[in-house]
C-alpha cells in the first residue's frame, strides 16, 4: 500500500540542513517515507497544496492514565496538593477509570499532532492496547515504587515482567517495552540498578524522574545510552558530565516545572554539554493539557526570561526538542521527514490564522510562537492516517 | 431584539461570588444582560446546553496593526531584534498593510474569545473602523513619539486631535478614544503631563508602556484612574504606592515580557498593593499569537516559576486579570454576566477534549491552563453575534 502526499505547500523536513521544502511530494511506502521529490505518485494520493507538513511530535514524559484528575486541584503548595488531594482520589481511580483516562489522553495528543509518547503509569498493558488501537506510537513503563519494601519490590518487578510479556503477546510493532523506576529517592539502589540491566536484555528503555524539584542521588549503574530521564532541573556540575558521558537523555517538562513551581532547566547549559533533550508534556494533573505545540511555546519563553536573554534559546532548538531529539531519545527512526524514516507526519491547515503570515522563512517561528494544536488537520503514523 | 442563551451547561458568571450556574437561561435584551434565570424566552433563542457561558475576554494591551511582522524575526537581542530588523521592515509597510494587518488581529481575536481590546499604533482611523465592521469593542490611541521635537510633537498632537474627530463622526459606542504617549522616555513631559488632561478633557483612557524593560521616570501629573500602563515589571515600591493612589491600572503582558526576556511583573505584589491589573497579549511580533487563553495559561505559570511558589497566583484571580479587572480598567460594564453588564459573551464547547472531565468546581481551572482559543463556538460582543 503506498499513500503520496502531493504538492506540500511546505515540508518541515528537519533534516541535516533544516530544510523547508515547497510544493514537493512525500511518498509513503508500508510505514515508512519512500521518497521526496516532485510528480511522485501512488495508489492513494491526498492534495497537500493547503497544508504544512512536518514531523509528528513526539512526548517525552506522560502518565497517560492520569487524564481525569485534570483541574482537581492547583495553585497549592507542592506537598499538600500531592498528598491531601491528589494521591488520595487517586487512590479512588479504578482501573477502568485510568484506561478510559488514557483513552483521552491518547485522543488529545493525536488531535494535537503528537504521534510518539513515553508513558510511565500504571495500567501499562490498557495504554498499550489503546496505542495499537489507535495507530499511535509509544514506549510505555510499569512505573514502579519499592522503597524500603523488599515484598513491594518482588510484586513491582512481577509486574514489570508480566508487562513485558504481555507487548511480546501484542505483537504491536508501534508498541515497545520501557522499565519505569519511579524516582532514585522511591526506589530502591538494587531496583535502579536493575532497571538498566534488564532494559539492556531486553532492548527496552528506562524511564524515570531525576531531579524534579530539588537534586536526587542516583546509582551511576543506573545510567546509560537508553535512558530519559524526566524534569532534570537540577543536576550538579558532575551530573551533567555524567549525563554527557552515559549519553542519557532527558525530558524536558517546562509547564509541569512551571506549574508545580519545581524549577528551571537549564537548556543551553545542557545542549552544550552535548546531552539530548526532548519535550515532554508531563500529566494533565500538572500541566493541564498534551499539547506539544504549546509546549514548544513556553519551553522557548521560559528559557528566555529565566536566562533574562532573548538568545537562550531558538525556535529551531525549541522544534528540534519536540522531533529530532525526542527520536533520538527513543531510538527511533522518525521526527524528521527523510527518505527511509518511518511515515509519523502532522498536516497542519496551512491557511489557519495561527500560521500567517505564510512565509517559508516563518515557518519555524510559527510552530514554535504562535501555533497551537488547532492547526492539526491530518495525522499519519507509521504511514497510516490515524486522525 | 432579544436574544436569549437557553439551557446554559455552565455560566461561569464573574459575579462578586465567581458564581457558577447551570443549566440557566441568558437573556439579552439590545446591548445588555436582561436577566439570568430559569424559563426565560426570547424572539431568537440558542440552545447552549452543551456550551460553557463565559464573560468576553478583555485584551488590555494590542497592537494590532502589527499583525504581519508575526515570526519575521525572533531570538535575538532585544536592541539589535528592535532596530535591526522590526523598525526597517515596519518602516516599509504602507498604511494598507497595517489596515490589513489589523483585520487579521481583529479576526484572530474574536474568534479566540476576545471582545474588547486596547490598542495603540498608527493608523488609528483604519482600526475604528475594523472595530465598527467586525463587532468586536475596543479603545484606541495613536501612539504618539515626540522626544525632542517640537515639530513632531504638533504633529502627534494633530493626529490623536483628528482621530478623536473621527470617532465622533464614526459615532459607534463601541469604539472609545485613548490617548497613547507611548512611553515616558520617548514622549516630552509635556505631551505626557498634556496626555491626562487630554483625556480628562475628552472622556479618554490614556495608554503608555511603562517600565517593561527598566524603571522609567514619569511625572506624577501623567498619572490618573483612567491610565492604563502596559508592562510593568521594574515599578519601584514608591510607583507601586503612587499607581495605587492614583488608581492606575496596568496591562500584564506575560508572553511578551518571556519572548523578549524584558523581565516579569510581580502580580501578587501590586494585587496586594490594590492595584487593578489586567491581561494584555502585546502584538503578534513580540508573543506571537493573539490567543487570551493561552496568556491566561502562561500567565499563572510565570508567576509560579519565577516565584518559587505555586501559591504566586491562582487560576481565579487569573481569569480575574482578564475579564473583570481588564472592564475596570477600560470604566466598562462589562467582564461579569450579571444583570445590567453589556452583553459581551463568549460561549466555548463543552465538550471539547480541552475541557473535561467537565465538572463545575474545575471549570476555572481548565479555562486558565487546559484551553485554548479553539474551544470558542460564538462570541456576542453588545448583544449581537458577531462570531
Amino acid at each position: 500500500m503506498t499513500l503520496c502526499l502531493k504538492n506540500c505547500r511546505f515540508i518541515v523536513t528537519q533534516d541535516a540542513n533544516r530544510s523547508i521544502l515547497e510544493n514537493q511530494d512525500i511518498l509513503i511506502e508500508g510505514n515508512q517515507i519512500k521518497q521526496i521529490g516532485k510528480n511522485l505518485s501512488a495508489v492513494r494520493e491526498i492534495d497537500c497544496s493547503q497544508q504544512i507538513i512536518m514531523p509528528g511530535l513526539i512526548n517525552l514524559h506522560t502518565h497517560a492514565g492520569m487524564f481525569f484528575l485534570r483541574g482537581l486541584s492547583d495553585d497549592l503548595p507542592y506537598l499538600q496538593w500531592w498528598e491531601d488531594v491528589i494521591w488520595p482520589t487517586e487512590k479512588t481511580m479504578t482501573m477502568k477509570d485510568k484506561k478510559k483516562g488514557a483513552e483521552a489522553s491518547i485522543k488529545e495528543m493525536i488531535q494535537t499532532g503528537t504521534t510518539c509518547f513515553l508513558d510511565m503509569y500504571e495500567g501499562s498493558e490498557d495504554v498499550a492496547d489503546l496505542v495499537k488501537q489507535y495507530g499511535i506510537r509509544a514506549s510505555i513503563a510499569y512505573g514502579m515504587i519499592d522503597i524500603n519494601d523488599k515484598e513491594k519490590s518482588k510484586i513491582e518487578w512481577d509486574r514489570t515482567e508480566k508487562f513485558k510479556n504481555y507487548l511480546k503477546k501484542l505483537n504491536c510493532s508501534r508498541v515497545k517495552l520501557a522499565v519505569g523506576p519511579n524516582t532514585s529517592f522511591t526506589c530502591s539502589e538494587e531496583t535502579l540498578i536493575r532497571s538498566q540491566k534488564y532494559a539492556q536484555e531486553n532492548n527496552a528503555l528506562v524511564h524515570i524522574h531525576i531531579s524534579e524539584a530539588k537534586r536526587d542521588d542516583f546509582p551511576i549503574d543506573l545510567l546509560g545510552d537508553n535512558v530519559v530521564a524526566a524534569h532534570c532541573c537540577y543536576l550538579s556540575e558532575e551530573d551533567i558530565k555524567i549525563f554527557s558521558e552515559k549519553k542519557v537523555s532527558i525530558a524536558h517538562c517546562p509547564r509541569s516545572n512551571m506549574k508545580l513551581a519545581s524549577g528551571v532547566m537549564p537548556l543551553k547549559k545542557y545542549m552544550d554539554a552535548g546531552i539530548c533533550v526532548g519535550l515532554g508534556t508531563d500529566s494533565s494533573v500538572s500541566n493541564n493539557n498534551l499539547d506539544m505545540f504549546e509546549e514548544m511555546q513556553t519551553a522557548a519563553l521560559l528559557q528566555k526570561v529565566h536566562f533574562k536573554s532573548a538568545t537562550a534559546a531558538t525556535a529551531q532548538q525549541i522544534l528540534d526538542l519536540a522531533t529530532i531529539n525526542g527520536a533520538k531519545a527513543l531510538k527511533l527512526s522518525a521526527g524528521s521527514i527523510e527518505q527511509g524514516k518511518l511515515a509519523d507526519i502532522v498536516l497542519l491547515d496551512a491557511n489557519h490564522s495561527l500560521i500567517q503570515p505564510l512565509k517559508k522563512d516563518r515557518i519555524v517561528s510559527h510552530l514554535v510562537y504562535s501555533v497551537n494544536g488547532s492547526c492539526v488537520q491530518k495525522v499519519i503514523v507509521d504511514g497510516k492516517i490515524i486522525c
